[in-house]
């Protein structure tokens, strides 16, 4: 299925070494040796394929397929024509994703520094390391097992890394102290000044900005990002979060654990965001504003005041979701009396 | 005109050069071989510069001017002096730009491969490109001819690139099919993994990203925007769309032909944009929603149902672009009544 | 207090040492000669640290703290312990940033061209600058004295660069100048071709872009900003300005002095924003829109009309913040009639 020039397929695997994988239901003892070569959408798969049925809007697809295999839940399968080959899981999207990294595994590194790496004397570089063309590696950096820090990469003096991390290419990484299996994609910025100032005769001063940003493990950061360091705190992603492209995040900025943060969403300093919480895309929170764990803030709102743990927000400034869809009822209704 | 630190002018021309290269009406026999050395605006301009009056407002400047020459439509003469040299074209801002591009064209490429330049030995670089300092070319990279690849941009393995393409220093561009004429700016990344996440026992896992990027021919991308790969499907920008900066491009959008896409405009996962849609400055689009072709969307939308073609729309939820000015006066109405 | 991987302390230095510095009330006679180690937050202070107090909400961490010194105003000292060391001056906030930056200097540049950079034989660099690894310096540009260009920098040709500026690594600035004491986050762009273009036959055809960007002194530039050059004009960012990250601005802007601008703000084409504008974060301004000195536009706000000098205003689109906050009322109560 995946371009050849871009992705390296393994296997093939058969039906019994999947099941194992995805933690399946047992198989009928015909399934367990059939061979699988790759996965594939149900509208282009053939035998050599499994593929996934998960999204019942998308169920006219299903009975056709040629598809060697389908992971299925128990729910759906009523769905499915009764010469199709189901294998059962409870939760196929999760279960296709796991498939697919048996097919596409993630290349491990080439341990090695490349020659034109620029690596300080003081660096310590971890067994297993790949560093790539033109990464500039600073003072006293540590970097763990197993890593992979992309082509020009700048790493400031004194950052920790952890294992097992990927750092994409062009990223800029200061005042950091990075855990164990994080992704960072390529032109992210971490650790630049926090903006605050203070009026003086002669301008603006700036503020001190003496903090650190503190990244736990397996956080993932998309591309083109901006992580300022703390101020006088440190600026935290909490263990497990994911953050889109192009995300804000302000000096300060305290984000939990397991949070969702869409494209293009700022927080801005010392914003305190729970565990757990979601925050759909374009969506701005004020300074030292604080949301409870598990709450959801609805794509491009403005958060202006607390949230607590578990609200569902959205519009600007952010109300309880309900009341934001009053909001936009009434204001389609307010329009029709105007000429 | 321009600074000569940063343009090269070319030069000088007749009229008669320039009325060819514009498509303009027939010169009076006298004005064929006036010799025009730079072009200028109506106010700062000499005998020696050609200048264009296009837009009414500024009228002020169009009788005084000492230009030698102005690019003007039959519409707008009367406006001008008769002892003004007109040069009378159908779209005089478009033949002001055709002027500029031949007093002031984009220098080509210098060929070669700069020493510090990390090309693959088995990428293949096509005749005329210029490749600068510090960029790092990947394995199987087929680029095309007469292109020019800046300093430091990195280009992961297997991407493919057409001819006269030029992309900006510190760019990285992986898992991608690039055409013929695309003009990317700096710090632009392309092809990073999409924003698609399934809960598990351990936290959120990745969903599979094993589609590309297909950029057609004569796109143009803005600095540091965004572009995430598929996630199974191709992400794709059609041919001569154009995005401005900080542009955010989730996976599997596909982008139609001739769309004009604003600043800090962000496109969520698997939406569809038809052919010559215009999006205003940081507008947000919801995932899977479509948009018809010619819609206009006006700036700071955010977009959360399928929009028809041709329809011109704002406001958030965005609506019909009527409906938004009646709710704009609706809503300063109604603020009125609260005291 | 500051992590010693990322930040070098100076001193230890004199109360007397230090009031001198931030313009400190006469001390008294036993103050003067007390010896103070470093900065440090109330609540973690001992007797060798000195620290402020300038917000009367965090009083509570006031009377309890072991703070050697504290920095205060006469209004707020009545909240502090008899037993205190108290230091008065008229903006505690102001003074702490300063004894901040005695104990923490910035460390200034370790001159020299590094091995791996590329710096163009006709390219001058001052007394006292450092230019890191993989930078590339093109042909004519000309750098001042005491400047730090990080790694992977690009820098175009015949830029012009004052004294005591700081380009932060991989950012990429062409066709510009800019003045002393500039400070320049990492992944920026400067100078990129602005976003105009006129209808053709064949598509979209690009207008001239024959500006400039011109930078005043003293203006600080926000991590992975995008600034476009000017088309014909030049884009200005007035002298003593600050942007936060991830700005958008447009060519031909004129930003004026000691202006600050928030994270994810977009200014479109040729607007013209005054002195002392302070505009929050995610706003957008329209293009050719004019906003007059002192005006300060609240956060996520969208401007498309003119705003008069020291208006204050918000809302999308932006109206008087009185206004807007009674329209935000409105649909609140509005909202309550929807069922």
């Amino acid at each position: 299925m995946a371009d050849a020039r871009f992705f390296h397929r393994a296997g093939p695997f058969t039906l019994s070494d999947i099941a194992a994988v995805i933690g399946a239901e047992p198989l009928l003892p015909d399934d367990a040796a059939v061979s699988i070569e790759d996965i594939a959408a149900l509208e282009s798969a053939g035998p050599e394929h499994i593929s996934v049925f998960s999204d019942v809007r998308y169920r006219a697809a299903l009975a056709p397929t040629r598809a060697g295999a389908i992971i299925i839940s128990h729910k759906l399968a009523h769905h499915a024509s009764p010469s199709s080959r189901l294998i059962y899981v409870g939760d196929p999207r999760r279960a296709y994703a796991q498939v697919g990294r048996l097919f596409y595994p993630q290349p491990p590194p080439v341990p090695g520094v490349h020659a034109t790496a620029n690596v300080h004397e003081s660096a310590c570089i971890g067994i297993g390391t790949q560093v790539d063309a033109g990464a500039v590696i600073g003072r006293d950096v540590d970097i763990g097992e197993r890593c992979h820090i992309g082509a020009n990469v700048v790493i400031g003096d004194g950052v920790l890394i952890g294992n097992d991390c990927r750092i994409g290419a062009n990223t800029c990484i200061s005042h950091s102290l990075i855990g164990h299996r994080v992704e960072i994609e390529t032109c992210v910025t971490i650790g630049s000044q926090g903006f605050g100032f203070v009026p003086g005769p002669a301008g603006l001063e700036r503020m001190l900005q003496l903090g650190r940003v503190v990244i736990e493990e397996g956080v993932r950061i998309g591309a083109n990002c901006a992580i300022d360091r703390g101020a006088t705190d440190d600026t935290v992603i909490g263990a497990g979060s994911v953050l889109d492209n192009l995300v804000q995040i302000g000096h300060n900025v305290r984000l939990g654990r397991h949070c969702v943060v869409c494209a293009q969403v700022g927080i801005a300093g010392s914003a305190v965001i729970g565990d757990g919480v979601m925050m759909g895309g374009q969506t701005g929170v004020a300074d030292h504003i604080s949301i409870g764990r598990g709450a959801h803030v609805a794509a491009k709102s403005g958060v202006m005041r607390d949230i607590e743990a578990g609200a569902v927000v959205g519009g600007f400034p952010a109300v309880p979701i309900k009341t934001w869809h009053r909001q936009t009822v009434g204001i389609a209704r307010l329009s029709k009396k105007v000429e």
